[in-house]
């Protein structure tokens, strides 16, 4: 397989928000080049800077691609951490992504590039993209439009390991979960099961699901408890396990709201981001 | 390179913790095996789960194995999602992770298997391990002992690629960071910013560094506000927006306090993750 140079790229920017345009010239040897003359078509003559277009040569020089040209390319979502889907990418590839802000791959199958979303509209939208410590693998860290397996699952990663020596492969496509994503889950099931009126004595969770008032005051006592480990200067396992009650109580209001940590992250990171408070500079400098 | 298959393994169980133990017999031809020997010869004949062995038999054949025998190995932070790092599995390494819990890798370099922390003693406990759809990838969900990377750094993913083409690598090594972590960094840095007691007007995340009485005001009032979302039937992005006001104050509190939200996840996870269910109903059924 022979991976193309970069040098087709003859032209590109750094916007305001550091978002990197290129236009692309003498690239009609395959679909996917001519679809970056398309999408690039739009950068003007007067965006060439030669400065930006080296420091992008010399970032893909200093990846260590495999004799076939590839790194492990991994797509993570930005507000939640997890893991969408893992590729491969060539120079093409990582150059495209930093380019377009999509997440593009190189399918080794197809020996082409793709861009996750071409065809069902999912694209993985990069925030910054990070090389490991050897070089020979990226984090393409995104948010995703939609569901990012071909299955309709969020990840691709749905199939536990020990779910399945478990022999509970029935209960099967939970996702590859970290901790407050797990938390949400079980709240959700907790609620689940709830509409479906099972007998016995109900667990905390779904006490406080029932119950509106319970769930509220619970909340204010353990906001209000959180404090007084700061006011009362009592030690940090304290103010760890306080905190661990106030967001778990929180949790199940959102759970009993239908409102996903997920979009709670992402109104965060869109009022506390880095990129956010970088942007917010560079408007006012610009004022 | 010839990948071993899977047939050393003479003995299993499966604890009622779900933990596998495999007691391996047979496999003096390297250290690794030897390690093995050694780690495992606790297990007792009674152990033996012809059941169990033929199901990760099936498990590590349904793996799609690449042309060297070796699928995508990703390690990622159970409670914080972060990526660790990503090396390679073969069958053995694989069969090594499920039995040890350990994440283990085959290293291309050295052919060999490694333990990751079988130096550092910085170990990988992983708490479950997915495939993807195409069961060529592997997610070692798991709880780092310490920092993963051999520079020690949390992860090996500090570079960032838009850093770099912006001329930041002096303020280099930001590690890929999903959103509440970028937040408790942003805090963390505020806070390093006040000791340094920079000029200026102080941005909203210093005042309340600097004013415990304004900060507990602050996070019982969004408490109160994200009550009443729930008690007045508010709308869902009502909900959100006041939850993100109560996370970004209560982790000014944490930021304060010198508390993680790593380990307040690992209270939650502790306290509330389905193993721990599971492990509750199992100790029940026991009774």
């Amino acid at each position: 397989m022979a991976v193309s140079n970069f040098e087709c790229i003859q032209s590109m920017k750094v916007s305001s928000k550091a978002h990197l345009f290129f236009s692309v010239n003498g690239c009609s040897r395959d679909n996917h080049k001519k679809r970056n003359c398309l999408v690039f078509a739009s950068a003007k003559k007067s965006d060439y800077n030669p400065v930006l277009q080296s420091k992008v040569k010399t970032l893909l020089d200093s990846v260590r691609w495999d004799d076939k040209g590839l790194a492990v390319a991994i797509a993570q979502n930005v507000d939640t951490g997890a893991i969408l889907m893992q590729g491969f990418a060539n120079r093409d590839a990582l150059a495209t992504t930093i380019s377009s802000r999509k997440a593009t791959f190189y399918s080794r199958s197809r020996s082409a590039l793709w861009t996750k979303g071409e065809t069902s509209k999912n694209f993985i939208n990069v925030q910054d993209i990070f090389l490991d410590c050897d070089r020979d693998s990226i984090i393409y860290l995104g948010k995703p439009d939609g569901p990012t397996c071909h299955t309709g699952s969020e990840t691709c990663y749905y199939t536990s390991v020990f779910d399945v020596l478990k022999d509970q492969q029935v209960e099967g496509n939970k996702l590859a979960m970290t901790t407050l994503y797990s938390l949400e889950s079980t709240i959700s099931q907790r609620k689940a099961e709830l509409a479906a009126s099972e007998n016995g004595k109900p667990s905390w969770t779904k006490r406080l699901l029932l119950d509106g008032n319970l769930l509220c005051s619970k909340i204010r006592e353990e906001a209000d408890e959180l404090c007084r480990t700061l006011e009362e200067n009592e030690d940090k396992s304290r103010t760890a396990s306080e905190m661990a009650d106030v967001l778990y109580h929180a949790m199940v209001l959102l759970g009993l709201k239908d409102v996903k940590a997920e979009e709670v992250l992402e109104i965060l990171r869109k009022r506390f981001s880095q990129s956010g408070i970088e942007e917010k500079k560079s408007r006012l400098s610009q004022n």
